[in-house]
């Protein structure tokens, strides 16, 4: 493995005139990434459905895995007697782990947290745990993802003022201890901007964490319920303080319009489960927006899903396929529509970031949204409402 | 399409000096296929988990798919207006379809059967259907597999002589009709043998459709729970009066043991969901037995599932990988283990033909026997009448 000198080897190729986007390229030990990026979600060391070999095919050079999933099941010591998250996997390009902050907080039962760390049941098996900023990172250097997260406090969306600032406060006690005690320095290590939806908040916690000097900054606790409007003016809020020069990772988003609206306002790292996990409910991505591949419509359509797009799926099977492999419920239509959603993301990332490059990221942007047509905000919200229920 | 003048183009290579295993080739439309050969199931136009590029890459020549589940969905006009079978599943090998005989009989409630044909309802909307000899052989012109059957009438296993009886000379009549019936001269009709566990009946059956010259007999209405003892003799009693020159397709059989022993019966066709089946649920074939990939065994086990396969499963993963993805109920870990257990059947036909071809297929089959640790005939009649229940 190729140590990297510099944790912070990120460089920027160019900035849009007309907004914040810009272009850039991330050297990890597992490759080199061009941002903007969209990491797809391999939280339990799989990204569903798929092989790395996929994966690889489709061109993504990076992807996400989880600390709390993977410390759940199969256990860190599994997977470090393994020789590490790469090797256990095959998966040779890089890869991203989260601290299980979010994880904690919105998934895991009976949680006490203090400043020494967090206390939580396992949802698997009922048993208590206790982390500490400490232990995750003790458990990222043993999973040995080339870029780790600290440990957060994420706050719901509708807690007062008060609990989010403490909350705040806490991360950045944390992503301190975190700082202090992370010691493979062929990782990188990037800190996660707190605040909630007060703009106060989100100023402070930024410059805080600004001053602490971390190659890449994230930021959390957005897409979790509030208004895309809010969401918006939150990366603006944030993004004003962060240094310029290091990468900027918004964590949980990952539908096409808030991408490009996100990387417009400097965003360059984008992770969300949301594509692969629409694609295996047959929500369809296409530059007109997400279609539902089960609607009596697809039943005799012999062109492929998307005709201009050249992922395997397309290039290989009429829209009327994969309506029956849906209908049947079969395995394979979660598949394939996995591999086209991951590739019109991917591609989407693409575009962007040409875009940026040639100095026509305005113009991209406005005929994008003037073809895209976003799910409807409402649906959106009681969607993932009830998706943030049912998750274990 | 290149048209077969012979429908008959099955020709044999060797024949065993100890047993009557031989070995063959079979001349389709879409490529030769060597025999013995196991088909696995395709019912719904996919074989589950997999893509026509992995059916590929294992070396399967040949798949089965079903008419009775593509009738019912998506219906046959729907893949004869995509262009036929092998262009809707985007498949280029070799493809038989079962009538649908064995599924109506076994799967759809409220059949009533006359000479004519037979009432089912669908399991899917409940509505009623009318099929006939004549209709199952149009429904199987249009889908275009290279090897099509005729409608059989399917007694269960505990059934009385005289209603088996009454079955096999329907399944007689039936097989005459879509013999005058079929007109594709790229497809080769074959027969289906019935019976019941009735040696009289077996050798009616048989003695009666040898005359009809058909290209091709299939041995139908065994492996469906009655002693793997009586299954074998009732193959012997069969086998005896069907020409020697045509391919001879034992329905249903797929465990590894039973076919090493009818393919020393002269069996040279075999299909069954049993494969696939058993390795979404975490049932790995290897030389000594099927094993369990759950068991806590498998955690730490830095080795592929079985050392010396080379199938794509084996060359990428530990098992300890294979056994957290199957703990996590993992998509990806159904794909991975029925690759693994269809390049395991299909090692094993391989095996069995170059031991025929190379004169050593009675020390092959006591050697592969001595080793393979069949499951519990006990265990196994269960679990198949579990599993025959829980169908719909």
């Amino acid at each position: 493995m190729r140590l990297i000198k510099n944790l912070n080897d990120f460089h920027l190729i160019q900035t849009c005139p007309d907004s914040l986007a810009r272009a850039g390229v991330l050297i990890t030990p597992h490759g080199t990434v061009p941002t903007p990026i969209f990491l797809p979600v391999g939280s339990q060391a799989t990204v569903k459905t798929l092989t790395p070999e996929e994966l690889k095919e489709i061109g993504l050079p990076i992807i996400l895995a989880n600390t709390y999933h993977l410390y759940l099941r199969p256990g860190i010591a599994v997977i470090e007697k393994m020789g590490g998250l790469h090797k256990f996997m095959a998966w040779d390009g890089a890869i991203l782990t989260d601290s299980g902050g979010y994880q904690i907080f919105s998934l895991a039962p009976l949680r006490k947290v203090n400043d020494d760390g967090v206390v939580f049941r396992s949802p698997i098996d009922g048993s208590e745990h206790f982390i500490t900023p400490e232990l995750v990172i003790q458990f990222q250097e043993a999973l040995g993802a080339d870029i780790i997260m600290v440990l957060d406090e994420c706050p719901a969306y509708d807690d007062s003022q008060e609990k989010v600032q403490q909350a705040m406060t806490r991360t950045h006690q944390w992503a301190e201890r975190c700082q202090q005690c992370h010691s493979r320095d062929d990782q990188a290590l990037y800190a996660i901007v707190q605040g909630g939806t007060f703009p106060q908040l989100r100023h402070q916690s930024a410059e805080y964490l600004a001053s602490l000097d971390f190659p890449g900054y994230a930021i959390g606790g957005l897409s979790i319920g509030e208004p895309k409007a809010v969401t918006l003016a939150m990366i603006e809020k944030t993004v004003t303080f962060l240094p310029p020069d290091r990468p900027r990772y918004l964590m949980g988003v990952g539908s096409p319009e808030d991408i490009v609206e996100a990387a417009a306002r400097g965003i360059d790292m984008f992770d969300s489960a949301l594509p692969t996990r629409v694609a295996r409910n047959g929500a369809i991505f296409t530059w007109y927006g997400r279609y539902n591949i089960r609607n009596a419509t697809y039943r005799l359509m012999e062109q492929p899903l998307v005709p201009d797009c050249d992922c395997y799926t397309c290039r290989t099977f009429s829209a009327a396929y994969l309506h029956h492999l849906f209908r049947c419920e079969e395995m394979l239509a979660y598949r394939l529509a996995t591999i086209h959603n991951l590739t019109f993301i991917h591609t989407l990332m693409q575009k962007i970031r040409d875009a940026i490059l040639d100095g026509t990221f305005s113009s991209f942007r406005s005929s994008f949204l003037a073809n895209y047509e976003p799910t409807d905000e409402e649906i959106r919200l009681s969607q993932k409402q009830k998706w943030l229920k049912s998750r274990k």
